[in-house]
């Protein structure tokens, strides 16, 4: 694959808002200087109207293709990005940036506080979605995009690509939300509240004062064990592991006795490695706040807006149904946009949006094509 | 509800296999004395044909109907137990029996090991479906009953009831598996696989040795709650919570935001003060260890039985789906045996078990007629 890799890329930073301004949160509440740390690939064209803003999800960060010096595994959606991939960076300018709140390089809860030279914890303000994408709003000023091709991403990547159809719609060609909603289920909050709970159940949490000592590494991995269960589906899951065994000579004393047990085990001892746990409580909250419903009547929530939408859904995804999906398509057809839904056949539950990626291939393709060269009639 | 109530019970204890005699479990490890916790409702006849027993799942106990001297709660499924009930105790004997491996009176890891005279803790050896049901078996020889008119629970209560089949169908007449499965799934291991990580990842369970001081509360409050999601069903959490919030004037630290967070919180930390950690780790693995098809065929898994069977799922229960209960009358039909499937249209999830009782009672009362009828007319 590396053929058709970017090669090799290294992540950028942009602060805006240096002392004594501040930005102001959605909250009410003042955070500054914010640093957004982003990284770009292929070339921005004369006419600047090639560039696609990539979100990411939960984890996710800065780093979505190619290979940072002496790495062997790529960016995370490197399968979409690259020359003559979905997001063709022969053809456009990509972009992605680690959110607010984050801790791969941009400002969030793990950076440190310039009024007390500490890292922020709790002191860290409440983010929401709309914070995440003010950010990105001042990155794109700030590359000199006035107009965005497109913007894309699933799951809490895809809460971003509608904040933007709210919030800036004149910014934004068009929009693809993947496996994502108008606004988080009880359902969906529930399961990020008990990846908190895990978090702030860690003796080692302490009130998120844990920076310069130890992490809460056991809470934040049993939270990303949850979240994996709700990221694969029933069949995927008994398609990996059926009831198989690990070899396991020790007296019984509830090690993991099923590959299952092993593999979520295995998968929440790494992301302690990448991760901070308080990024982990702020994001998540972030995503439970988000309510594009909130105050607004779905039948004028995308009202006014030219933007074309492409809507995808996994048909086994049970964390973000493809209910949630046709609402925003409702709300779309409600408002006159130009939208079309696809709900793709997989079997591998909410991790479709990183795996299915021929299929997403496919659809992206002939979906840029076509919004670009109606932005290129028009420039 | 009170006069259709058994009225006042009592919880009654049956110790076998005192020292030196002791009972060989499945694991080949031997345990004893064992006690079972035990209560029971109505008469059993002259026949002694009219003896019911009703088996409970993780969190129950046998205290299924009644109320206990001073508690303003009755057993856990009072609803379908008593007085021209379900389970009408004008009729019938009904039996219900804390599982081994439990905290409420049987013998588990919180109870005096006779060796040490200290609690077994993780001294307590591997139990499985078959050791509880074995012990059940136990209660009914000494009960002086030949022949159940049935045996019935849902979720580990059916897993019970499956093992009945295969272990002793000679001893029943029929059997009523709800919302259960012939072999837990590699989600519903997961499932309970971060339940017991939440627990071990507590600092006070100190490898099970935390007896004598501050159990683990926040990792098995953490626990119950990941159980609660799964309990519930997606439509039956936003008709319950929607995003309603609830009332917060602190400044923001994480506390409850959403109703729906308060609710697992309040159920976490009440699971608390009645369940026992180390139980709920043993309980957890004796159901992921549970698997019929082990080394059997399903063809031949219920053969030369001829215990009429009624199997019930429901349509919302995502973590016992119904092709799980489908499975159960496929080994049924294919073993020539009477199955009877229903699958009751609720929107409560795996909670449809306790909670759609009126569906149940009239399913329960058909069939049990049918069997006592049969029965009686063998008699």
């Amino acid at each position: 694959m590396k053929e058709k890799s970017v090669g090799i890329v290294k992540t950028e930073y942009f602060t805006f808002a240096r002392p004594p301004k501040e930005v102001k949160l959605e909250s009410g509440e003042k955070l500054g200087p914010i640093t957004i740390a982003y990284e770009t690939y292929g070339r921005l064209n004369k006419n600047r109207d090639n560039a696609i803003l990539i979100a990411h999800a939960l984890s996710g960060d800065a780093h979505a293709a190619g290979f940072h010096e002496g790495d062997k595994n790529p960016g995370w959606w490197d399968a979409m990005i690259g020359p003559a991939k979905a997001f063709d960076t022969d053809k456009y300018f990509v972009i992605c940036s680690n959110v607010l709140g984050g801790c791969k390089g941009s400002t969030g809860p793990s950076s440190i506080n310039p009024k007390t030279n500490k890292p922020y914890a709790l002191e860290f303000p409440l983010i929401t979605i709309k914070d995440m994408v003010d950010c990105q709003r001042e990155l794109i000023d700030y590359l000199g995009i006035k107009k965005l091709l497109s913007v894309v991403g699933g799951s809490m990547g895809g809460m971003q690509v509608l904040q933007w159809l709210v919030s800036y719609p004149e910014r934004i060609n068009s929009a693809i939300p993947i496996a994502t909603t108008l606004k988080h289920s009880p359902q969906q909050i529930a399961f990020n509240e008990v990846g908190r709970q895990t978090v702030m159940a860690d003796h080692n949490w302490k009130a998120g004062n844990y920076y310069g000592g130890q992490p809460p590494a056991k809470g934040l991995a049993v939270a990303r064990m949850i979240g994996h269960i709700t990221y694969m589906s029933d069949i995927s899951m008994a398609e990996k592991f059926g009831r198989v065994k690990k070899a396991n000579k020790e007296p019984f004393k509830f090690t993991a006795d099923f590959e299952v047990e092993g593999y979520l085990r295995y998968r929440g001892d790494n992301f302690v490695k990448r991760f901070d746990a308080n990024s982990y409580l702020y994001i998540t909250k972030a995503m439970d706040n988000f309510d594009l419903l909130e105050g607004r009547d779905i039948h004028n929530l995308f009202k006014g807006i030219s933007a074309k939408v492409m809507v995808i859904s996994f048909k086994s995804d049970w964390l973000y149904p493809s209910y949630q999906s046709k609402e925003i398509v409702r709300a779309c057809k409600l408002a006159g946009l130009e939208a079309t839904y696809c709900e793709i056949d997989s079997t591998y539950g909410h991790d479709a949006f990183l795996l299915e990626t021929e299929e997403e291939t496919h659809l992206v393709t002939h979906f840029l094509k076509k919004v670009f060269f109606n932005s290129e009639d028009k420039g």
